[in-house]
């Protein structure tokens, strides 16, 4: 199998790492004999050969001067896009920055893939949450697979949950913390700082980007929440459709009003059924100390699936990270044959 | 796709409910066509019918006196194995009642069967905690497959979980609340009632039987570790092979201990990794009150799995429960031609 790595930022080198890693589980156990063909980066360059290029020899020479160009030999002159109009591979991994607004260049890398018959493995939410029919009908028009399991909680498996291990059940409620970097400023808020110091604390963790307001607006969930109601629910969400308050409304006055009544604001992500519609909502909520929610702290990312056939189940996980969402990339490759 | 139904209590009867509601969605969404053409119970009696019994019917029947006998025109004279060896049928579902001990008669079923080439479901813990991998290579030898999702966590899929969602990854430790009964008692302790108070009232709601022995000595746990041992980690053990402490170890003076502390009892069923060995265990341990599995509460199961990609993740659903047992019947009937 023969793979282009489309941005090779901490995602790219966490997926590059289990490569190298698991190479002969993948084969013994999967039949998964992967090659990394081509790497294109916007910072980092771009490099290509179709014999396989030496992946611990690419994050070496990536390490010692942050440019993958001074790998000898296998250099290519162009961008992302002409790598996967011109280098013949049998998927491509789209792993570039995500622009919620217009899920740009992203989008552009995923349908040029597709049409020339690629699988298309993202943990990218611009796609996802701005053109998720398009892209699965044009999968489907070219025999291929469209598989992102990475947009939503990272590696942590919700979305084949939801295709493979709730097969046959109703759902009809889903509903968590979908952004680690709010729910790491909730946690720190209830241990008593105040919003800016909460948030600089994360910054200095590297948690939250300079420009939190992804984050912090609420969008990075509103993308999540709106690719779970078109994926496990068949809506034709955009993010713009669904109503998104935030936690810069959430003062320490209300956290401890909150504490008094014995409960704890989450920012929720929420998608459920209402008659023949399905709805999507990001706002912040207070919860019981007893609800399984309210417990999840720091980083991690938790959501609630309610069904006709076991009721409420929970699973909780990490939300990002180089492994983490390294796997959601692998779990895919593996998955790629399955039923979509 | 002609199934048996060995045992029809709470398990069978909420599986033949799922597969009436259900039956168009599982023909159009996974071609999967269920005509149930014998059921057969120790109490209830045994009906055959070749073109597929009304399961309504049969279920209105049982409703109206408590046998199945009296379904004009299905009557089979002859128990369980004889219907198995007698019957044409594509997959046997068992569901009798568990005797950790011997695995009997439930065993019995399961060999009789695969040796017929029908494939097996099972939601009993007894055959797959005591022999599993003999039963495993009897499906692989007779070309069918040998499932249990129910046997641990009910229809919570976590064996299914860990088979498909986390392929790939390597898993080093688990572990969890993994029986609803003495979780709903320490839950009660812990709001002050004590122990004999809060087994009766377990057995009033029907959680514990009225010999709680299965549930309150840990044997019930221990048969689900024994079995996550086996097939999560290709171990090798039986029950006997492992130490279980029991929650009547635990009284109120210690709860209020571990109050004071910080901490809260809850009956905790591990397995892990040993430099090459396989261990596993059963045991009350007071955990920290921010720990994931502290904050289930009442009959919900748990487990936390800690592996090489994700770190931990953690899956929290019923442990119990006529629907979601059911359900597990149903998902390992969808899944049985997918990857073993």
């Amino acid at each position: 199998m023969r793979l282009l790595l489309i941005g090779f930022g901490t995602v790219g080198q966490g997926l590059a790492e289990l490569l190298i890693e698991k190479r002969d589980a993948l084969v013994r156990d999967y039949g998964l004999n992967a090659r990394v063909v081509g790497i294109a980066d916007m910072l980092k360059g771009s490099i290509v050969d179709p014999r396989g290029l030496p992946l611990d020899r690419v994050l070496a020479s990536l390490a010692a001067d942050g440019d993958l160009r001074h790998l000898s030999g296998a250099r290519f002159e162009g961008g992302a896009l002409d790598m996967i109009q011109t280098v013949d591979a049998d998927a491509m991994l789209e792993a570039t920055y995500t622009d919620i607004k217009t899920g740009q260049p992203a989008t552009g890398h995923v349908r040029a893939a597709l049409e020339r018959g690629m699988h298309v493995v993202t943990t990218n939410k611009g796609p996802v949450a701005l053109h998720y029919h398009e892209l699965r009908r044009l999968a489907a028009a070219h025999g291929v697979r469209f598989l992102f399991e990475g947009a939503v909680m990272s590696g942590t498996p919700v979305l084949n949950l939801v295709r493979t291990t709730l097969a046959g059940s109703s759902i009809h409620e889903i509903q968590g913390i979908l952004n680690g970097t709010t729910n790491y400023i909730l946690t720190q808020m209830e241990a008593g700082l105040d919003y800016g110091a909460a948030l600089a604390q994360a910054q200095a963790l590297g948690y939250a980007e300079a420009v939190p307001d992804a984050d912090v607006l609420g969008w990075d969930a509103l993308a999540k929440v709106t690719i779970l109601a078109n994926v496990a629910f068949g809506a034709d969400l955009r993010p713009a459709d669904s109503p998104c308050l935030c936690i810069t409304e959430i003062t320490p006055a209300k956290i401890d009003e909150a504490r008094a009544r014995g409960q704890r604001y989450k920012l929720i992500g929420r998608v459920w059924r209402e008659g023949e519609a399905v709805k999507a909502a990001v706002a912040p909520q207070s919860l019981d100390l007893s609800h399984p929610l309210a417990g999840v702290s720091g980083a991690t990312n938790a959501l609630t699936i309610s069904t006709d056939t076991l009721g409420d189940m929970t699973i909780i996980g990490p939300g990002a990270g180089r492994r983490a969402t390294g796997f959601s990339m692998l779990i895919d490759l593996i998955h790629r044959g399955g039923r979509p």
